[in-house]
């Protein structure tokens, strides 16, 4: 284990609350703490044992003025969160009190940490991979409990087993290369049965590795959530599909700031997967200033959305304005919704895909929709307990393995070099070793951690 | 002590972060736990020491799924914040994992808390009193060090020590009257030096509370922080003051949900005084209804001042409005600042108390300004180690029983019976009790706590 420095920081939230955690990690946590802890029973706390607490106050570390009545508790390493000596006090949850400890905490000696550091010791400690440290902060921005269950599962160590696994395919096919290059080196004929295995050795390695990039796609939206925009001109009741999907599992709501109201965003939650639904404004060509910018922030949210869902009112004929956004969306993934069912059809034909009847003000037609969210971006059953890749970054890594294992295989077959083939099965680990963290930069490191949030 | 159910509440503030506390109190607590968690080496919960943590998962109540990977601590009862038996769960702090693990507390028995509700416990079984328990959300709600310190001393008990020393003063004084009481009703003279002991005991008493009660006003704008309101003409430099003031303690800025730009609320800490400055509209006549709603609240706010800071332009002239303004505050508790001393003085002679001349674009005369602050608010010095009676509901009660003891004592003079002087000191000792809790109606109680945040 590395020595570090000890650091402190506030776990929790920020606001007023009932309670406030300061977390000391590193090797003078408890020297730090008995400079500015007082015991009730005034017993040494060098004394204390691993998973125990402690009741009295934190006291001023100079003029010994009481500061905060709180208790403290003590996780030795290795057995702690970032394998180091740990305290965690637990005061007051108001903005002063949390603040006026923590001052305390920092004059006594401990550095402030970095966002994601007590993490990122956890990891450079040994104590776990990459891949469980990035499900950490998916399990705190999990936005449905189908997310939370994927985070948690990977900070289990449920992907880097499997990981591993391939990593150990590779390696055994690596010493077999080796040994075939030797032997190459001997001017000796190569065993026949030697490249066979290194073939099948590769093939499963490949087979490995299609099977996790399968559920990648729903991973990611599992974890990102799908971005779906709805656009439609006004009054065809945009607002009113709004409120009848928010109406039945609302997740969380945002602002974004800075944006006009237009825009707006809110999350939703169809049976587990997180929608981030988007409502724009027109999308209509103007000459007013104010609105063209609103036009504009429309058409780039367009482009980056998953998915579109158009809204036109069925019980009249499509304006050129209507026109105009079935030309926008035509090539993109899109569903259209013929709304206002209820009242005689008099809109004409279109020629558009996946085509809903819906009756935004009954709720006819909602379930359809959901169904058809589902069947778009969702093979199958979405809640199945198996493993799910869903972070971007390790579903590129993947890929790059999977491509230099695929070179690998064709070189293989077209009688190559053993010394060429290595080369592409040893970049195939490499990738791998990215997932888990065994392989990876520190500046890319640096920039994982970064998005952590302050005392984790 | 009290059986109550078993009640549950989110301790920390709400919101992304390292860690969420979610706290459990009652004689259920340990069968609760036991039912979601699973230990990592399986120990049985019921056989866990108090003062102890246990790592491992929060389970799915029914599928047993992991909800999240948490530590808990054990506080058996009494030692425990409300001396029930108290489970904390800390959990990761995203809003899914902490909403996840407390939606599993609650079906596994326990009852979502009302606000203050922990805290109330920790009143009704006799942990601490009423005092105790208010300071604990004036610990939370503190702005300042000073504010805080002062809240921590009467979490500590030191008032209600006070209140229960003047207490038995009263007590002893009872005693001494109903001994009179029966020596009366016997007929017989009663001691001259027993109703000499009588006035001494009310003597003492009242002497006591005056002492309390001298720096009650203090203790107010400790805990409650300072009304400024400032006012002036635009452009006279109420910005450059604002930002001189907040530039060396910025405290908490706040937003006022609701209320027009034209109001800007910020707090700053003076040595230690929380202190609100609001910087208003003007308060010249209007046509304009927008403006005139701004006029209104100006002038509101200027009733609910503590103290007005007028600003004037000392290089110009006054005009109607400034002297519109000088005439609205005339009356009341006011500093006149006559800013730009740093140009020519053009400004007539005003008659107002408390001129100061500053330049809030050079700092010059900021120090005057704050000297004069604490001068008009605090005799004497403010970092003082003595109690502070800070709450306005302690002080009333302290006056009703000050009252009390002076009528008592006038009937004492007056060779007054008894018995009527009885009741007045019975009823100086109840105010005494509505301080401390002992004597108190349930609907005050519940408007108390429900003050609180939840979780405390």
């Amino acid at each position: 284990m590395r020595e570090f420095d000890t650091i402190c920081g506030i776990a929790t939230p920020i606001g007023e609350g009932g309670i406030s955690i300061i977390r000391i990690s590193g090797s003078k946590a408890l020297d730090i703490i008995s400079k500015i802890f007082i015991s009730k029973n005034n017993i040494d706390l060098k004394k204390m044992k691993t998973y125990t607490m402690r009741y009295g106050h934190i006291i001023e570390l100079e003029s010994k003025d009481i500061i905060d009545e709180v208790i403290i508790s003590y996780m030795k390493g290795p057995h702690s969160y970032t394998t180091e000596d740990i305290i965690e006090i637990n005061c007051h949850g108001g903005v002063i009190s949390t603040n006026s400890v923590m001052n305390q905490v920092i004059k006594a000696g401990a550095r402030v940490a970095e966002p994601g550091e007590f993490t990122k010791r956890a990891f450079l400690n040994g104590r776990i991979d990459l891949s469980q440290a990035e499900a950490v902060i998916d399990i705190i921005k999990a936005k449905t409990d189908l997310s939370m269950k994927s985070a948690i599962m990977q900070s289990g160590g449920a992907l880097s087993k499997q990981i591993k696994d391939i990593r150990q395919y590779l390696l055994d096919t690596l010493a077999l290369i080796e040994y075939g290059v030797d032997f190459t080196e001997d001017d000796e004929e190569i065993d026949e049965t030697l490249i066979i295995r290194v073939k099948d050795g590769i093939k499963s390695t490949i087979l490995k590795i299609e099977e996790l990039l399968r559920g990648a796609d729903e991973g990611k939206i599992i974890r990102d959530g799908l971005n779906i925009v709805i656009v439609g001109k006004p009054n065809v009741g945009k607002s009113s599909l709004l409120n009848v999907l928010l109406k039945e599992k609302r997740a969380i709501v945002t602002d974004i700031p800075g944006t006009t109201r237009d825009i707006i965003e809110e999350y939703l939650n169809i049976d587990g997967i997180p929608i981030k639904i988007t409502d724009t404004a027109g999308i209509r060509e103007t000459e007013d200033t104010v609105e063209k910018i609103g036009v504009e922030r429309s058409r780039e949210k367009i482009e980056e959305a998953d998915l579109i869902i158009l809204i036109l009112d069925s019980s009249r004929n499509l304006e050129d304005e209507d026109k105009e956004i079935i030309n926008t969306i035509k090539d993109k993934n899109h569903v259209v919704l013929l709304n206002k069912t209820d009242l005689d059809r008099k809109m004409e034909e279109i020629n558009l895909n996946n085509q809903i009847n819906i009756s935004a003000k009954t709720g006819y037609g909602i379930n359809e929709l959901k169904e058809k969210i589902k069947e778009l971006f969702f093979s199958g059953d979405i809640n199945n307990e198996s493993l799910i890749v869903s972070n971007v970054r390790h579903k590129q890594a993947l890929y790059r393995s999977l491509e230099n294992c695929e070179v690998a295989l064709d070189k293989v077959n077209a009688n190559e070099f053993l010394d060429l083939i290595s080369i592409y099965v040893t970049s195939a680990m490499k990738a791998l070793g990215e997932i888990t963290g065994d392989e990876l930069e520190e500046d890319v490191l640096n920039k994982i951690f970064s998005e952590f949030c302050v005392g984790k």
